[in-house]
């Protein structure tokens, strides 16, 4: 892309309305707008992430078994009154009635729906197990929406659910999402530590939470510095096998959000140079929460012998807009974010130090051909503007990779590659640069 | 995917509410279910289709230089008392109170949003011209919802805007989108045909429908033959030459819907044995409106002698989960969908006959592996059913190839291939069906 052609309204001066580092940065780079309070506009770099994050996490659902449907993001009252939720519901639920005078809401979430559908379509033990997800758009009225979108008021999320024959069968589900949490926050170069929590207005008795570790996080998390530097990348992942042996390899080490933190516990089973005390930020959330719904809403299955069998279900979330945030908390500088390259906008920044020189000029035109022959994005900086303003908003924009390309260098037969997180540069003749990039 | 695994819950029966074939045949191939008035879920095999279709759109938008951007599905009603179009705007608009009584609405169209997104963000004529589009759900309260998703109450539209400094670069942008959409719908093999219409609600004084051609149409259409017949995706289109002769060729030719039909200059300019008079489905919609929400609104960018120009617009709509009921009407016989290939849920339907024959299944994981590892999207239909119920199934969902695979064949080395829409049978050894399906 052209930055000439693109829209990608960038501000100098930070926006006096963000009071957090990720916020800021989505403002000042053009990748955000707010619309009403809690309510943003994606823009087109902000939109590319997004659709990045959204892919990842939808492979590896996929890869774990789950089958993506959508459900619409209206909902019927009724359906939440099955399940006795509609009244015990707080304001954050937004509830407003069609021009038939019928009773609706926004769905913060989907347990009451997705049971539904599973009810209507599977009759028999047979068609066990099935986790069916979705990413949709959700909406929960915040009584003081801030942070940007990572406490907005609409906001992306992918939401699983699980439903199985027995107590056994449930927790294999769990498992399965367990493990692809860990993988998928890991292809995003993200460290989520996953911590045993409440669960809350789900209900249920099994519930961990994914915390991204970063100075700014929400709240205090403590955990076994093994835990931090765990790799699951590594490990062979079979879906179709027992991984519970995996599943246990994480949670047997000590990780606690401050709510459930025991001091005590914490002092005595970690070695005192392996205490990771830390901040945090929530971007999963899993539980197993049994018949709790398919009790009240009657989603049975015909058993083996035919007799009616309440299904086991679990629910599990990933803050797929909240992310976004959450990766600019833990990875970015006094310049601006450093994209993981998995989800970057664009994986390569060119910049054009001399647009009104031909020969520049055209050295640039033949790289950002190049590369995207090869497959690799890239955000072309050709506009008419002195070379420290280029600098300045590729590394507000975070693109992993950069090639400068001036006529000093040029002439020697040399552009420059900068890697934005490391802040290495190395000179390299054009060609060189292409391959290294697409090698 | 398995089918045995697969979350497909196909209906026997028709059901009593769907009153015309493409609501029939997407409940009873398990592609959607209604939750409540006018809004539905979308199961995985619809799910599918859905993401298909938006990906056509995606690219035939892009390749013609717009960009993506994402709007929220809730708006501030002063967003619309700006244009003047709040009060105006009928029962159709679902409006609501948030928790601190502020008046919000659920978007039926995005113009006043994207128009304040552009004010904000671009100041210059130099960074003109600008095309966004979005591709988002949006609500309308229709009094009676019916047809299934052709007039559902939440759908999803692909709406793209564009802003130019004169009426020549609206016209050129204009033009874009109009050869952007004919590429559009041809992918999808579809014949949809532009037609002269009225600007209706959205306003301005250029506008035309795109009307896909089908029995079953909920209106009556009339237009020259050699419409039906000209291929758009033969031929060369470069979006930054001029499009006007590419437009004239396809506006030059009479076509008319009913209410614009000149029944006179039909007669007049078409030959008898050229006149087309049938039943067409609106899947698109453009519009050039000129100043009329720019000049409300104040959306201006400094000209070449730095006085403000207010920007002149279009808007850009395709109904993309309309177009799934339109190309079932469309293409569909009395056994079921008979989907285009480039949308199809899957594009090959592996039917094992005897999945209790050790050398039939062999025989079938080996084809589903081998088309799987070429890039096919493959259903396989292990399910221990009588082949009756796997070839109805199958003709019901409209999967473009099957792959019949029998022990009586297979003794003689042989499976069958199948065509839905022709019907035309084939028998081939296993390797040369798959050469044949991945060549």
């Amino acid at each position: 892309m052209r930055l000439s052609q693109y829209f990608l309204p960038t501000l100098k001066e930070n926006p006096s309305e963000a009071q957090i580092v990720s916020h800021r940065l989505m403002l000042r780079s053009g990748l955000v707008r707010q619309m009403s309070a809690g309510i943003y506009a994606w823009l087109p770099a902000g939109y590319r992430v997004l659709r990045n994050i959204e892919r990842i996490v939808r492979e590896e659902q996929d890869a774990a078994g789950a089958q993506e449907v959508l459900m619409p993001t209206i909902q019927s009252a009724d359906l939440w009154r099955e399940s006795e939720r509609y009244d015990a519901y707080g304001p954050e639920m937004l509830r407003f009635k069609d021009r038939h005078d019928r009773e609706m809401l926004y769905g913060p979430t989907n347990e009451e729906m997705i049971t539904v559908i599973f009810r209507d379509g599977v009759k028999s033990y047979k068609e066990l197990p099935k986790n069916l997800y979705h990413i949709q758009w959700k909406f929960r009225d915040e009584v003081r929406p801030r942070f940007g979108v990572m406490r907005g008021r609409e906001f992306l999320m992918k939401d699983a659910y699980s439903f199985d024959l027995d107590k056994a069968g449930a927790i294999r589900a769990y498992n399965r999402m367990f493990v692809a949490y860990l993988r998928t926050f890991a292809r995003m170069g993200l460290k989520a530590i996953p911590m045993r929590a409440d669960t809350g207005p789900i209900g249920g008795d099994l519930s961990h939470e994914f915390i991204v570790l970063a100075d700014t996080g929400e709240s205090a998390v403590f955990c076994h510095k093994d835990l931090v530097d765990k790799d699951i990348l590594g490990r062979t992942v079979d879906y179709g096998g027992d991984l519970q042996p995996l599943v246990d390899e994480w949670t047997s080490l000590y990780a606690a959000t401050d709510d459930m933190h025991d001091a005590a516990a914490f002092e005595s089973t970690v070695p005192a140079e392996r205490r990771v005390a830390a901040r945090g930020i929530e971007v999963g959330h899993i539980f197993y929460f049994g018949t709790k719904y398919s009790s009240k809403m009657n989603a049975t299955v015909a058993g083996p012998n035919g007799e009616p069998v309440t299904v086991e279900m679990g629910s599990y979330g990933i803050g797929v807009s909240r992310l976004l945030g959450a990766i600019i908390e833990a990875s970015h500088d006094a310049a601006g974010i450093i994209w993981p390259e998995a989800i970057a906008p664009f994986r390569v920044g060119l910049l054009n130090l001399k647009p009104d020189d031909g020969t520049v000029t055209k050295a640039c035109v033949d790289i950002y051909a190049a590369l995207q022959a090869k497959g690799t994005t890239v955000l072309y900086d050709d506009r008419d503007l002195r070379p420290g303003a280029k600098f300045a908003d590729m590394d507000l924009v975070g693109v992993p990779w950069q090639l400068i390309v001036g006529p000093k260098g040029l002439a020697a037969g040399k552009i420059e590659l900068k890697n934005r997180k490391t802040g290495e540069r190395v000179e390299l003749a054009p060609e060189a640069a292409i391959a290294r990039l697409t090698g």
